[in-house]
């Protein structure tokens, strides 16, 4: 049962390089149903705060320096979705990163909007998508002037950041609002080894997952709003309609402890955990197989640890972590794995995740010859990371499809025909094909070299011994 | 600080009847960091589950006689929210009770709906809404034939059910699914004391709020599906779009517990429970000028105490209980107070209660001539519980006014003006005006009336001395 698997985990000696940011420490809930209560007397309403939580949210605002800060229940999801309806009318034009978490893609399936895409740009030779650049946003806001907002996510999954300055400087000159998901970044500009945060560098809305990478409980998160651009009115509108209405004061609670934590001993927090990064970024440069990768552009919090190099894919690396040296890592895909950091991991931790990089570094070089990424596919994920040559005709728009009536198709005959789901490939994950999409024998091409690669292709059906994929159902005319 | 003021509460001897229904008893989570894990290897994923969350969800459905259940993490509105989208199509019609909870108007609000309204009936002389009638829904079904679907709410936040086997079959006849917010009856069923619980009576969908009335932490809920004339695929389409891409172990560790619990001890702790009910009401009958409302056609463990001859307000009889004998109801309004009692109440607690409600009974015969209701705020009352009369021409849907320009319009001056808020008077809370409609003479009467009588107005806003309420404004046709 979930319950003692969850009791056996936590009082396991696994180490957590994994979300949520508190690291399995106790922030001072000793009994969560001793302080679940509802909005009784005296506990104020999430939705109309005026007392305890409009003093947590002022908080909020006082921490990152922000204008409006909303707590959430309902995750950055909640925030997204509610971002896209305060940004936006029904049916209106939004440009997002083709990389948006699916959050972003529901909150536009559930608005109508008409997409647009960012390309992120490759980040040096990974697998995984780099920044979103300021000049490919003004390019997209000049060839769909009808756009109505740019929703861009950064720091990425992998830590990658998009200089939000300059994106936000352009989408205001041209009278739209710039929202970022910085659902991996609720720790940016605490401390001066962390690149700033985007709620300083003039984000209209910024969208922030508070256990991700800080100390508070999963599902936390907070909705800052910047400016004048989008009311209060529709964010506090749509909040109330996408969280629920009953709150759970437990995790009201830990981001209110969060909060405390990081006001009193956030400075101090902040720079011991430079610290051990430092010192770990330059004690892993040691590898001779393996490869920490390096910060430049990057969140330094989210470890990738390259095994490209290394003749063992991630998924290798991420089980011998975990079955040799009880580490348990966040992800791990292709060619590589990532270490999730945070003000409260040990230095016992980092000890153990570096002394075990090493330990694994020795025995590599003395057994050559295991499995190794073919030249092929490194090149098919660095194509996917960027995926600007994937770019594909609308004939729809994401709602349309999805809500058009479907079938399978075999993915040799889908040449096309229309998308009705996404197909991604991982790594990254970037979505390969969006529903709405004409399928192109490129992308089909695409899919069956990661196929033949062993990559992870989500969005595809197996029967029978053959690959199918949903497009749109083509009506009798009869 | 929320967080002093949580556990200073969970720590006082204040004694809870109200939600959530674990009433501060630990199930057996004892560190709620411990247990707040992230997907990570073995632990599964609430929108594929294949292992522990697939068991749990197992376990729900054993328990409920279900043939899906579906595990919520955002509480009973996430469950509502995509019991509309996965019933209706975009644009199509559906009736609802006119006393819906505000998560399904925000359904039909985001999935375009054409909204017709059942109006429930008078609950005998109480100022809170009665049942929805079987004939009243024939009537809507057989005058608005391109109704998609009927959503009711049963029990009620007073208990009040409808009868929703009659309801079912007629639903089922015009081809429509039924769905229920169940959202205050998780409990109903387990006991030949309580009525039974729709998912037994032939309902689609059943929405039920786990924390309400069962030992379950705050914003957990379940999703019952049964048949076919809704299909699973949508369901969990829209439950994913609706709900955390990180759903916290910690709401989820906690269903798992209280269905642990129910599975184990319900049979014994149902069984006590009642006897403590049967008990209470048997010894309050003695009480000479409060008096506890009969459960005729209502769930007994939701303890209505009318204050309507006591000569004091429900809100009077809510803060002497706080105040005198540190027992906190669930709410008050008006001419009554509601205690939400559950499994885990104690004998102890069922005894203060009685105790204090004999000691002010008592009280009260010797010091008469408090405030008192008036006739014409108790007709009142019973017209907004039964709302019929209040029927007003819909000009706009509801989510074509709510997206509309709106404009403050003095009171006074309102009538004729299309709506764009809702103006709902407590008791009971149903809406007295919807979005899109045309506001009339009769309306307006009701809410001064309302005003007059000191019930609080919901959807005005007070400025300078005088009531606004917010309109449609039209255009300038120039």
């Amino acid at each position: 049962m979930l319950d003692q698997a969850l009791e056996t985990y936590g009082k396991s000696k696994a180490y957590p390089f994994h979300m949520p940011g508190h690291k399995r420490r106790n922030m001072g809930i000793s009994d969560p149903y001793q302080v679940d209560i509802t909005e009784i007397y005296g506990f104020d309403n999430l939705h109309d705060p005026h007392g305890y939580l409009l003093e947590a949210m002022e908080h909020l605002q006082r921490l990152y320096g922000s204008e409006h800060s909303y707590m959430l229940v309902g995750g950055s999801t909640a925030g997204n979705l509610a971002a896209v309806f305060a940004a936006v009318d029904q049916g209106q034009e939004l440009i997002i990163g083709r990389n948006s978490h699916r959050s972003v893609y529901n909150g536009a399936y559930l608005r109508r909007c008409r997409l647009h895409y960012l390309y992120p740009r490759p980040y040096g030779d990974a697998s995984f998508s780099g920044e979103i650049l300021p000049e490919d946003v003004e390019e997209a806001l000049c060839r769909y002037p009808e756009s109505r907002g740019v929703f861009i996510t950064s720091p990425t999954y992998e830590g990658v950041m998009s200089d939000v300055s300059k994106i936000a400087e352009i989408c205001h000159r041209h009278g739209v609002p710039l929202i970022v998901d910085a659902a991996h970044g609720a720790h940016l500009g605490f401390a001066p080894c962390f690149p700033p945060s985007p709620v300083k560098e003039g984000a209209d809305l910024v969208i922030m997952s508070l256990h991700k990478t800080l100390p508070s409980l999963t599902q936390t998160a907070v909705l800052h709003l910047q400016g004048h651009r989008i009311s209060r009115e529709s964010c506090e509108r749509f909040l109330a309609i996408f969280q629920s209405s009953s709150p759970s004061y437990v995790l009201m609670d830990s981001i209110v402890k969060c909060v405390r934590y990081l006001e009193e001993e956030g400075a101090r927090a902040f720079s011991r955990f430079a610290g051990l990064l430092t010192d770990f970024y330059e004690k892993s440069g040691n590898l001779e197989h393996l490869r920490v990768l390096r910060t430049e552009g990057r969140d330094p919090s989210k470890i990738v640890i390259s095994t490209a190099g290394a003749g063992m894919t991630g998924e290798e690396l991420s089980r011998w972590l975990r079955e040799t040296e009880a580490l348990e890592l966040e992800m791990s895909a292709g060619d590589y794995a990532l270490a999730m950091t945070s003000i409260m991991d040990s230095p016992q931790g980092f000890e153990r995740l570096l002394a075990a990089l090493m330990q694994l570094d020795r025995q590599l070089s003395a057994s050559k010859g295991q499995m190794h990424v073919s030249e092929e596919a490194k090149d098919l994920r660095a194509g996917n990371a960027a995926g600007r040559k994937m770019e594909a005709e609308q004939v729809l728009d994401l709602w349309e499809a999805q809500d058009s009536e479907e079938e399978e198709m075999l993915l040799d005959r889908a040449r096309g025909f229309i998308a009705a789901g996404q197909v991604a490939i991982y790594p990254p994950g970037i979505p390969l094909i969006v529903p709405g999409e004409r399928i192109t024998e490129e992308q089909i091409g695409q899919i069956k070299k990661a196929q033949t690669e062993r990559l992870a292709v989500n969005g595809l059906k197996y029967k029978e011994g053959r690959w199918y994929l949903p497009v749109v159902k083509i009506q009798n005319m009869s």
